[in-house]
């Protein structure tokens, strides 16, 4: 067994203006509510929030960079949008093993949350990870 | 009611090395499966793959400007990641209307699929969405 | 006849420093009225600006993406700089097109115009276009 | 007088994949043109190519930069697209002094050509500017 439940990482970072255009560049997600600063006055937040897939992404940080790390095949990941994350929160991302799904094949479930700089909740749900040891690059892995 | 079972949008796009660096850049997963050619080579799938939740994030551009379109408030997304997205990769994502939840309320599911330039599904789940008619800015949508 | 004398569409965006540095990173356009503080202060505008040629090409993307969208070729444009827009302005480009220079050929004349926040026409001009309706990506566009 | 007719001065760039993406990202022009590489090889084209007012915006660069230089205000812009700007394409924007429109108030007309690295005229146009010495932030012209 590679990851034992209870086994928790996170990252943080705060989200800045040019985080929110620059993902809006990638994807082409220009909708109004993070990218037209009139528009999103007079919307439900009252001014420009970050995209949920952005700060959402945060999630495949830690799973792809601290826990369970490099080598690690993402299966999937069930995402609920409780918060909006204004430019400039602050977003820690937490992954924590809640079940192994499989020892021999190597899946995992993780419980994944998304705070934001007040400790609220943002974002909530799980991912399913692939993880052997024997994949992780291990120089890559502290 | 405002949406209609059935109802679908698209939007497509290639992955370029630079979609990749820069979401890298945004998010700091900086997996090497993302960013070391050399690891990549030596790993599952034998060249550098895009980020899953990059591409995903294209589910979110055809939600937030064209199905449901401007005004749409993201309530959550389910994801399985079923193959990889290579550099160069063309991927189309495309949203579905596929179940009324509330009429009153506004909220819809949709079921959300990418696929890539082989017709081959690399993701596939389903997004769930608050939308009402009047929240939508009309003047971007006419 | 594909377009429509009197036929407009728009898109908006609040544009960000962090567009301009972007945009002066892509053209090397590192004039200090827009990325130099110190000199912008003591010039003609009193602040940073951004580039006339970042906010007029908000109109190549109602042309390519809205109207009359994927397919069309840009032909030519005229432009008069009429005001500065500032590091958080939120630019409007609308094209209407206003003559059907070809009807066979397929070739129209759009007028082009960007307003401010405040409703101040900071660039006008107009777009020549060609655009058959068989050249669009039909798919792109239900 | 400060500029006199027959001054001339160029910028060259080779037009990447990212510059384009990076372009596409901060204008909002996912024209299929230019980021879906299976729809432009389907397309008139036959593959992707740069945004028209990408590349011109490389004259913006000679003028704020070299020719008249910092201190320039950039009074309008004619462009007429005349050949496509392919990934990999290096073009070379020139500016030359054709008229001087008003001395007293030191406005200029120059001619704008953009060439690829073929010598062949991709864009060509003229534009005007207001340009006083004394506005020029000295110790950056070279």
């Amino acid at each position: 067994m590679v990851l034992k439940i209870g086994q928790s990482e996170s990252f943080s970072k705060t989200i800045s203006e040019s985080d929110v255009y620059n993902f809006a560049g990638i994807t082409g997600d220009f909708n109004s509510a993070h990218v037209n600063k009139v528009a999103a006055e007079n919307g439900l937040f009252g001014e420009r929030v970050a995209h949920g897939m952005l700060t959402a992404s945060l999630i495949s940080t830690v799973l792809g960079t601290r826990l369970p790390g490099p080598g690690t095949i993402y299966l999937g990941q069930n995402l609920n949008f409780k918060r909006p994350v204004f430019f400039g929160d602050t977003v820690t991302a937490t992954a924590t093993v809640t079940e192994i799904l499989n020892d021999k094949k190597g899946t995992y479930k993780l419980e994944t949350v998304l705070t934001n700089q007040n400790g609220e909740i943002v974002t909530d749900g799980f991912a399913t990870v692939l993880y052997r040891e024997e994949q992780g690059e291990k120089n890559e892995k502290h």
